[in-house]
């Protein structure tokens, strides 16, 4: 029934996140209903934007490439750039929603380190898939003394931690993991028995 | 947090319906995450598609341009082309989307005629925001001899039948309306008053 353009954009919005062909027919529909302006600055933007941002070469964290750089230029991203941060202190992150995550907070001092993925046997992830020699170099390039395991507390996220234990204790870092327990504003009634479990033996004193 | 292309990006898809922030940005990652290729390829359509695609000229339908077709000409939507459709026959709709639900019916013999919008003192329409002389114009050069009021059961939809059976009645056409009711599959129990009420009132001889 759509036309073939229009179910073509429908067809590449279904790759999106909790997009269905529904969904996908209604954004492009609303989209054509809309001030044409938008449409054609949203796809000229989508159009450059693999160009235009990508990986910090150093963190992994998104990055804009210079208005100027040449085509495979490294890009550094605004964290690395942050004079303010504190090269010491590195954070040990899955993805870059993790970093956003964290960032988010506002109470971080120092810089990150993004795996890009978390070892996972089921998805055949393994240690050398992790980007641990870049790891283990950056900690003493830059002189780290203090590196925070912020992987999420699951399946795969504690098993990674663990596995970066093993490389990263030889260094002589301090390391710790972010606390796992019941959520801010949560109820207690409602916290599954691992969080709960968790809650208890990761207690603080008072 | 995000670099700013990113952020633009994620701005400019918050105008899709039901598209909030933290959504928009979580689309552009995912996109930043995906192969690059799927990225361009749907900047580059959504670049063209207003151009690409616009109202039937003929019913207000999508109708894709011919590629050939010089900037401006008057572009003609799938129906409105298929000969095996009854000029006689005319379904008024308010929305595209209103008859895109009924093409999938498969039932329609006829062609339609998209309204644009419906009367809403609300929302400040009133009956000359409606292109009724097109309507008009329609029905008496192409012969059509019925006509279906398909537009919604609401408030606005049915000042919007109500208006059309006075414009068009005086052009002895075959007028009717949608039926309104219980839906299918739906439960008598859960049914509104006002469905409820319809269903009685516009019941059929068995």
């Amino acid at each position: 029934m759509l036309p073939p353009k229009v179910r073509r954009i429908a067809q590449l919005l279904t790759r999106l996140p909790g997009v269905g062909e529904k969904t996908a027919s209604r954004y492009v529909l609303h989209l054509l209903a809309q001030d044409p302006a938008v449409c054609r600055e949203l796809g000229k933007e989508l159009a450059l934007l693999p160009d235009a941002v990508g990986p910090c070469s150093r963190c992994g964290n998104l990055a804009e490439s210079e208005e100027e750089a040449p085509e495979g230029a490294p890009r550094i991203c605004a964290v690395c750039n942050d004079p303010r941060r504190e090269s010491s202190l590195l954070c040990v992150v899955g993805r870059v929603h993790d970093l956003f995550a964290i960032e988010r907070t506002g109470t971080m001092r120092g810089r990150y380190f993004v795996l890009g993925r978390l070892l996972s046997p089921l998805e055949g992830v393994g240690p050398d898939d992790l980007p641990i020699p870049k790891l283990i170099q950056r900690v003493q390039d830059e002189g780290v003394t203090e590196i925070i395991v912020a992987t999420p507390p699951s399946v795969d996220g504690e098993a990674t931690a663990l596995f970066l234990k093993r490389e990263l204790l030889p260094l002589g870092v301090a390391l710790s993991r972010i606390a796992s327990g019941v959520p801010h504003g949560g109820d207690l009634e409602y916290a599954d028995p691992i969080t709960m479990g968790r809650a208890l033996s990761g207690r603080q004193r008072l």
